[in-house]
């Protein structure tokens, strides 16, 4: 017996910022797991800025999205058919099957997700890649010590708000920028001690010296751009750059001239450094363990903005380059 | 009794490129040295282009150069009387007093030199600061594997020759760039695999990719500027970036736009780490060790660019950013 499912498929790589006509829905049949496999229909989805860079033609350290198939990324749902021993209808899963209301693979391609009190999103934010990006790399990159100053580009997204959040946790100082009021007064909530709005302020240097007057030890960098000129002028020495990302840059179609201070990174000794989340997968035990404690404790929140329908999944994507998401950007399939 | 010496001032803080017209000689007498102080005749000065920062009015990881005070750099020179029996007349030392004929100084603030086969002015060079900036950096922050392959800019100068051939030591391929076909043939005669003359060439990154057609995994930086930018270019995954300086940098008084690829970092987990020689003293044993034993055998050779007396040390010093020097750049005062 076939299921149905509806897919987002990439049908054209965009030039420059994306456009909802680079992408097309399409449905398919899926036919019934054969041994080995299982039936999951999704019930969220997550959209996320490294998904762009899949989108160009080029070598990278994945390959990029081939045109006409289904994008790939991570959901997490549940079992509806079985015909692998280890999973059970209803079991909660997570995979990276992407964009798609229901599929069909080898159960050893799936992750069961524990029963928690947690909702299942989470495995898709705080407690899945974005969680494990921010902890990973703040931890591993950054070296982070109580008394010293963190300053968090793309504070209020999936990844930033959970970097500011475990950097209050270690005894930081936390420093976050963000485009909107709203975002920078949900940060003021779980602790940031200073924000900085980059869309309205003057001057991103001199509001980074005012909230930071003795410099940044640590700078996570979800922007590039401004925001890197910035924290290299405000940089103390020894300062750690963990360069998360740049989405700043990954729409630019002409020549974006890098940071003009970069001679900094020398008499300062800067250590920047870039990392795929994967380049830390020794650090999941101990995310695990921590950060569901954090959770659990209250001490790690979040934020979502949700979408609803398989049908607004290139819209959630396209809402990650305007800013129009706080905390993680999800789409809700049941 | 007294003794004259003379000595090279900074008149003027240069703006842009220094100018002879920014430097001063002025004759001094010397008093006898007091108890525990020693008299000292220079017998070799170094030039160094890091000296260009302390030129400028501005915090940094040493104070600036004061105006008419004597310019602070290596020397090495014999002790003529001695307060401090910890020095005898006709010993080797090395200090840090600068650009002048003769100096009194605590014995404690000089560092005797061993009586070796090694010529005295090696102690400014491969066996002095430079050296030891190449050694421990390239060992410490570059890693080197190998098989691996470096790229080495500003290859021919004090600290990029011994880079090169610590390359070779280490079993890697070796890319060097240089600014005349004389300094590339002289780095060809002493094992690098493969040259870019920067000046002549039409496009840096497609020098760098014939000469690399798989890229480089460690870039080690004098230059900034271009030379980065095709470094991050043609950078293998998890690239190590030792930035030792940026020369092309240091005259500028307009904005210097940054590499325009910055967001390489990222993706290609590239480690970009600034340092200053003093931060790894711990290796200072290990780099005499080796060193010494390297020169020895013949494994680490170096040119020199000689200057003849102190009034010619402004001159040796406006010609490191010409690249008028080969290998380590001296002033000779006896």
């Amino acid at each position: 017996m076939a299921t149905t499912s509806r897919e987002i498929r990439l049908k054209s790589r965009p030039t420059g910022m994306p456009e909802a006509s680079n992408f097309e829905l399409a449905s398919v049949e899926l036919m019934d797991p054969a041994p080995g496999e299982v039936l999951v229909r999704n019930s969220w989805m997550s959209v996320d800025p490294y998904m762009r860079g899949r989108m160009y033609d080029r070598p990278s350290y994945v390959p990029p999205f081939e045109l006409g198939k289904a994008l790939q990324g991570g959901a997490v749902g549940r079992v509806v058919k079985s015909n692998d021993p280890k999973f059970q209808p209803g079991d909660l899963v997570e995979s990276m099957f992407g964009w798609r209301e229901a599929f069909v693979a080898p159960g050893g391609a799936l992750n069961k997700l524990p029963t928690t009190e947690v909702p299942p999103q989470a495995y898709l934010g705080v407690l899945g890649m974005p969680g494990m990006t921010a902890y990973s790399s703040f931890h591993r990159i950054g070296e982070p010590k109580a008394g010293e100053t963190v300053f968090v580009s793309g504070a209020a997204g999936a990844v930033g708000s959970v970097v500011c959040q475990n950097a209050k946790i270690r005894g930081c100082t936390v420093v976050a920028s963000a485009g909107t009021d709203e975002k920078l007064e949900w940060l003021k909530s779980v602790g940031v001690d200073h924000v900085i709005n980059y869309k309205t302020t003057e001057s991103l240097v001199k509001a980074l010296q005012a909230a930071a007057p003795k410099g940044i030890d640590i700078y996570f960098d979800n922007v590039g751009g401004e925001h890197l000129e910035a924290a290299l002028e405000a940089a103390r020495p020894f300062a750690r750059f963990i360069e998360c990302g740049m989405i700043s840059m990954y729409n630019d179609t002409g020549i974006s001239p890098g940071p003009r201070n970069m001679v900094y990174i020398v008499g300062k000794r800067i250590k920047m450094q870039g990392f795929i989340v994967s380049d830390f997968a020794d650090m999941r035990g101990e995310f695990y363990r921590e950060m569901s404690e954090w959770v659990r404790q209250g001490r790690v929140k979040w934020q979502e903005t949700v979408e609803n329908g398989i049908d607004r999944a290139p819209q959630a994507f396209l809402n990650l380059f305007t800013g129009a998401n706080t905390g993680k950007m999800l789409v809700k399939l049941d």
